[in-house]
């Protein structure tokens, strides 16, 4: 035998605390290198694994802490038995960063308790059972504070120890609730067992995840196509977004327009002297990031534009689009800031073969690095100033993720309610790589999606896949980039089904202007920019011409506010539809006290009918139940009855139905 | 603006080396915690999530290391874009401990020289970005062997800075591959990135997966039952367990049988006098569990038995029980290794209201726990000394997982041949962690799932769950403690059909000696234990009793050998089957060219007859395509067509088939 090692190599993993196996703690995002997400008022289930070797009893607890605090809260974890395993939850009621883990132990003086119990049933001697815990009931006293407890224990201890008394008198006493009670308060445990590691849950306000987006350019809000709008014209279009229901309006960049390489109308390479330029080449010599542009008033102007948006209960949204023109102050400032060609050139954008000659980029890992970050988290920390707390921020992901994940974290320290909607059209992982990085919601694959099935297949993977704990949609139905050809050929009825399934399907969705005219005359055939797109041009717009649907919205977006089912994205199950153009779902609100089913045709050119299947079962409904449902869009109310109903969506007419189920 | 703020707070993450995002490597078993398994021969499959910010190409590679090395190898890595993911392969050809990671980094050339190709392409002119390439090849010339090589680089980044000569001859430079490999051996990253973790795959001999186990009592192998048997008898009985296919022959403890407390025949709580006791009450005065029971022999006829079974190339499996009878050694010598009542008795074992007096559990947290855990591993360096590779582990869940872990690396530190089989019959997730913590295989429910549907969820799970990773299932098809009301009630035929199940669902399988005669009478209705159990008495058989089934056993085992189909255990596929008691599944070699199509019926009692669903796609057939199978049980072979094939299967007569297919 090999005796000699023995000495040699002690034994690892010697401490008892590791004989408890605390394991698959979640909610976890990659092993609690990120935070998942949560809004206020959300109540955190927290769920784990415990278990150890052999029969003895375990207790577990979540440990956590709320932002902000130094000292360490508790909340109780019960085992589920069928499905092994531990859970337990907190309410989430401030926003910022919460910490929590997961602690076990033996639950010695249960165990021991269980074991009497079971000999006293099986009528066995229990003599040295009741030793055993008169010496833990003892060692509880002595750790116990001087007082009432201990005497309390004490009293306890000398009835267990006392063979001049009966079994069953002594019994009685061991297995008493009192006894319970104060051996859980003062027999602290020996094998304290921490999960190795403390998760993040970040929690953001309700806006989100939940909110009606509504894209307008100020400098459009004029009646003169020939006089650049203002904020002060932004502030009178302000009321009759208020009226649709629109809870944010993003505002493309506002800051100076570049000179240099300016783009023309419909995106020419060479700008007439009256254009205005796309706001997105940003800088010129009234200044960058930080300045506005001119045209549209002074920095006091728009102070009284979020002012007045304010007092509506609109909340304001600016572009963070870290890229500059030509003309941009830092390009001279901080010529160190860019890439350099060869010839001593700073370098404009590109993506082989494309050049975007008006735009250079930044070029992060430069050796200023510092500074520039640091210039970039300052442009944040200046408009927060005036009184803006969501940033939709410009193709987030051709720039390197370690900026993000500072700067966003920059922010939140000061400022935890500030909302990022990343604008990151890219791959699934990149997309979804953001979110972990901290952004609050992003922009989606939404308006590509435009089959029942593609819809169902992408709503599900979002609500119901691992990317719901940190990954959340924004489905805009249309941006200045994107006019899906589903639109251009679908016309109104094309706009008011994909409006109603935006602002159904997606708890934050938006709509940029003009969609409410159904606007969708395409650059040329296949193209989904716009022909003469409001990047490059003023576009006052008639809100009132025919064919407008003006009044979808703002039914929708009231029917949203009422119906908290509405309020949340991962509440969504789909259900069968006997026709694949119809798409049939079901929202509930946490409580399940509001609960809709939805149905919408996907299909803008013709009439539809079929029986849809009603999940009666997760309802509370019976098979053969009657049921009234209210439709929330006309008021009509149905009566039906079990699983399989009617329904019939006429494009022209009623492209879907938002029941409300009552228990008629 | 708070630039106060800016000089305080440095920008996090700053190294640039955190452009590049590597996730999700795998395989990976709780972020790097525990070890993957494999066998030697086996490719490890290695992926990872890798991308970064922006449009620029990026590389990645495995960087792995062999047990006892200590330089890196590495294995290159390719990106599958209808997937998003990046993928290589080892191939492990050493047992023992094997570390892998990945790297990536930026193509800076490869992005360059692509864009170079697409502007081209477009027309464009190159005059910057040949010279922005020259630069670059600069830097590896000057990075690079002196030599030919370097001057090969410095000549092209001549030639590509000279503006002397036409773009596109500068350009076939740029392009070519020569340039490209050079290039690619002599610009090292800047910002090589390595995954945060290196993940262990444990490589284990191929016993570890695959192999036919024997259980036998050595003192039974007796023709007369009065008369305790010897290894020298045992050593008779092992050239019909070779004839039989076996590989392994395991046997229950060998040691000296405890006398106090000893167990009767049918479990008696008194023995008779006669009455030999059970092997797993060890120690007496004789010695403990580095000791022989003198009635089987000596510790040298013990090492003539493991000699004359390696001679048969049967290899000899131990028990390995961490217990005491009351008369063990260990009880005087370290009473501080056990538990202490209040009335100073060492306690015996206890499951309330069940007592095992016979029994004494060790105390893996007492005081001296480095000397009972040393004692611990030097007896299996003993046994290991003595020749012995594989262990049977009794009960491993009623004692520290910290100590399996740690005893387990112990030996295989210096015997990484040692396999090491658990017998845990407990929750699924404290099985599944023993073999996280290193267990080889494990006994599993495997006799408590009966019908077709229940075999093929389980499989299912183990074979295709994440548990398949590191549990290795060896389907015991009973055992001393289990003869389960299926065999009672099913007889021959059961004993049949659940032989052929284990024997080809699982990689490694065992029965228990007496399964081939078909043993099949319980305690009394009801019970799981054997009427006359071998644990508690001799039990001499007559092997050539009528109605065994050893043709079978040997024919199957003779298959088994002969299919390396059957050497895996993960490599199954099931398939529809018409008849709900009749179970249809594939089994592939990893190369292919070992296709297997097996049917069994579950139900003993009735003939049944159906279609079954063969999978052609996977197999390569032809939707109508004809091809012959083979029943390696019978010889006899069948003309099948395309996907729907008939089979009957009469429990009386054939249980099943184990069609070998041929494109005949």
């Amino acid at each position: 035998m090999n005796r000699e090692r023995a000495s040699k190599q002690r034994p690892r993993s010697a401490r008892p605390s590791h004989a408890i196996v605390l394991e698959c703690v979640s909610p976890d995002l990659d092993a609690g290198r990120f935070a998942v997400k949560r809004v206020v008022g959300d109540r955190l289930i927290v769920g784990a694994d415990v278990f150890k070797d052999g029969h003895d009893l375990i207790a577990a607890r979540i440990r956590y802490r709320a932002p902000g605090e130094n000292e360490w809260r508790y909340a109780p974890m019960t085992h589920d038995p069928t499905i092994d395993r531990w859970g337990g939850s907190l309410l989430l009621d401030t926003i910022g960063a919460w910490r929590y883990t997961v602690e076990a132990w033996t639950d010695v003086f249960g165990t021991k308790r269980s074991g009497l119990g079971k000999k006293i049933g099986a009528d066995q001697v229990v003599a040295l059972e009741l030793l055993e815990i008169a010496q833990l009931v003892d060692v509880a006293a002595r750790r116990s504070r001087f007082g009432e407890v201990r005497t309390a224990l004490k009293t306890a201890a000398a009835t267990l120890a006392n063979d001049a008394l009966s079994s069953a008198e002594r019994a009685s006493v061991a297995l008493s609730p009192q006894l319970e009670a104060l051996m859980a308060a003062n027999l602290l445990p020996t094998d304290l067992t921490a999960y190795t590691r403390e998760h993040t849950v970040w929690v953001d306000r309700e806006r989100a995840v939940y909110g009606a987006w509504y894209e307008l350019f100020p400098r459009s809000q004029t009646d003169d196509p020939a006089r650049h709008g203002t904020f002060a014209d932004a502030s009178r279009a302000l009321p009759r977004v208020a009226e649709l229901g629109f809870d944010v309006v993003y505002l493309p960049p506002i800051h100076p327009v570049g000179t240099t390489n300016r783009k023309g109308r419909n995106n020419a390479l060479v700008a007439g002297s009256s254009d205005p330029g796309s706001p997105w080449a940003i800088g010129n010599e009234h200044g960058g990031h930080d300045a506005v542009d001119p045209r549209l008033g002074t920095i006091d102007d728009f102070d009284a534009f979020v002012a007045a948006a304010a007092t509506l209960r609109l909340e304001i949204a600016l572009d963070y689009a870290l890229q500059c023109s030509p003309d941009h102050p830092w390009l001279t400032q901080h010529p160190e800031w860019f890439f350099v060609r060869p010839d001593g050139t700073i370098k404009y954008a590109e993506n082989p073969p494309k050049k975007y000659q008006d735009i250079y980029p930044l070029n992060f890992w430069c050796d200023d690095r510092e500074g520039l970050w640091n210039a970039c988290r300052d442009i944040l920390t200046f408009w927060i100033e005036h009184g803006v707390r969501t940033f939709r921020v410009d193709n987030p992901h051709t720039k390197p993720f370690a900026f993000w994940e500072w700067v966003i974290d920059e922010v939140h320290r000061e400022h935890a309610d500030v909302v990022f909607l990343a604008e990151a059209f890219t791959r699934p992982k990149v997309m979804k790589h953001l979110g972990k990085l901290g952004f609050s919601q992003s922009y989606t694959y939404f308006t590509w999606r435009n089959s029942a099935h593609e819809l169902r297949d992408y709503v599900e993977e979002l609500a119901h896949g691992g990317a719901r704990e940190y990954f959340r949609a924004n489905f805009f139905a249309n941006t200045p980039d994107i006019l899906h050809e589903y639109l251009a050929h679908g016309g109104r009825p094309a706009f008011r089904i994909r409006l109603l399934l935006a602002a159904t399907l997606g708890a934050s969705y938006g709509i940029y202007s003009g969609y409410e005219l159904c606007e969708n005359v395409p650059l040329k055939p296949g193209s989904e920019e716009y022909l003469h797109s409001e990047k490059y041009e003023l576009k006052p717009r008639d809100w009132n011409a025919p064919g407008n649907i003006q009044w979808d919205v703002a039914i929708i977006n009231r029917i949203r506010r009422e119906n908290r089912a509405l309020h949340h994205f991962t509440n969504v199950s789909f259900h069968d539809s006997g026709d694949p153009n119809i798409l049939f779902y079901k929202k509930s609100a946490p409580d399940a006290d509001n609960q809709l089913l939805i149905a919408v045709t996907a299909d803008p050119h013709a009439t539809h009918e079929t029986m849809v299947t009603v999940p009666v079962d997760s309802l509370g409904l019976g098979r053969e139940q009657s049921y009234v449902v209210q439709d929330l869009l006309t008021g009509a109310s149905y009566q039906w009855r079990g699983a399989q109903n009617y329904v019939r969506l006429d494009p022209g007419h009623q492209v879907g139905h938002i029941f409300r189920i009552s228990r008629g």
